[in-house]
């Protein structure tokens, strides 16, 4: 597909490029399959990635935490790299050099900035509560103006990013298909397991609707992508 | 748990000090129930992360790719964060503040550097393969010196490590237990699926033993668990 974000001497695939992609579409879909990123910054010169929850809208990937984190005052203003991946399996081949993993990640850059406006928080923080559990900001109680206070919400332009994605099945060397040796591929994914109503609920156990759609045994990709087509929210 | 780690000014939490550990019993476990973690490095002040496979090798942490990779040139010599981070569940609360998701994640920190001893980096190669699929590196064609040469091979010894938990339910403020809101967390682990023979075997399609510990629906943690219970590894 045509890219949509630049291709720079950061997000060039040098090595295998036929792995790479830099369109929205191929991005985005990533994005919007996971929960957690790695958010990597610097402090004094020492790398560190935190791993967190994060969500997009738009051109736009946030993350919050609570107002006295050291990650979220470290990144603010500074460039950023953000890392989204997704174990797909296991490939076993013939030979040990061409053993190998299918996943789906994406890497990204920006500047990350702390917002501060209270209605940009509120907008923010609600789409990420709805982005997993559709209309869930409606059917919770709200936060007060102090809970709000005490999040810091980062938000980062997504000024390049690139796709790298490897899906295929074994590759050997020509000559080692004749070895007597088993290869295949391991599929993996991330799923859902059993739902736990909390002990004190005053309402029926039975999840809501904007829950249920986590249906035990069910991919979270799955989920994740059918919600964010739902909203009409994929590819945009 | 008594640490084995130095708490230090970058691996100390400040925020929910409750979540943190700094022994090698809970890090290990972590870090050995994983297959992904991400890299954190810096290039000219620009912080990267690179999603990738490792091992752990009693205090040491792997990881390997070409040795054209930019990456690994990039982390020779240098101070870098590598994270592994597990998603467990969604917790939903009554009130918006208070979801939460479920995680395990470890940060450890270290100098990485380039293995370029030839038996070192082939006995590393095949703890790889076999903290997968043990005993697989007695199975397949070995590699060979040119494949050997081919693949630059990081080691990093821990020198600092924090690992974080949240594995808990619901925690609302205690006046909003009385309101009418489902709460609940919906369990996520990394599962495994189908398993697909290649279709150029040259023996029976049904997997060898080391690959068919990874039965469809158990959990890979699980599974990675075992594989280093079974070969003495875990905790060591």
């Amino acid at each position: 597909m045509a890219p949509d974000f630049p291709i720079t001497d950061r997000t060039r695939l040098k090595r295998r490029p036929q792995r790479g992609a830099y369109d929205r579409e191929t991005v985005y879909a990533i994005l919007d399959a996971g929960v957690i990123c790695h958010v990597g910054y610097v402090v004094d010169g020492q790398p560190l990635v935190t791993p967190t929850a994060y969500w997009r809208w738009e051109d736009r990937i946030y993350w919050h935490g609570s107002a006295a984190s050291r990650m979220l005052a470290a990144v603010d203003g500074a460039p950023v790299c953000v890392t989204v991946s997704h174990l797909d399996g296991l490939v076993l081949a013939r030979s040990a050099f061409h053993h190998s993993i299918n996943y789906r990640s994406v890497m990204l850059f920006g500047r990350a900035e702390l917002i501060e406006d209270a209605d940009h928080k509120r907008t923010a923080l609600n789409a990420f509560i709805d982005r997993l559990f559709p209309g869930r900001s409606q059917a919770c109680r709200e936060s007060s103006d102090k809970e709000l206070a005490a999040i810091s919400l980062i938000g980062l332009i997504i000024e390049e990013a690139s796709a790298k994605v490897r899906s295929t099945g074994v590759v050997d060397d020509e000559e080692d298909y004749a070895l007597p040796v088993w290869a295949g591929v391991i599929g993996t994914r991330m799923t859902i397991g059993a739902t736990a109503a909390d002990t004190r609920l005053q309402v029926e156990p039975a999840p809501p609707a904007h829950a249920a759609v986590y249906a035990e045994n069910s991919a979270l990709d799955a989920v994740l992508t059918n919600c964010a087509i739902a909203a009409g929210r994929l590819g945009k």
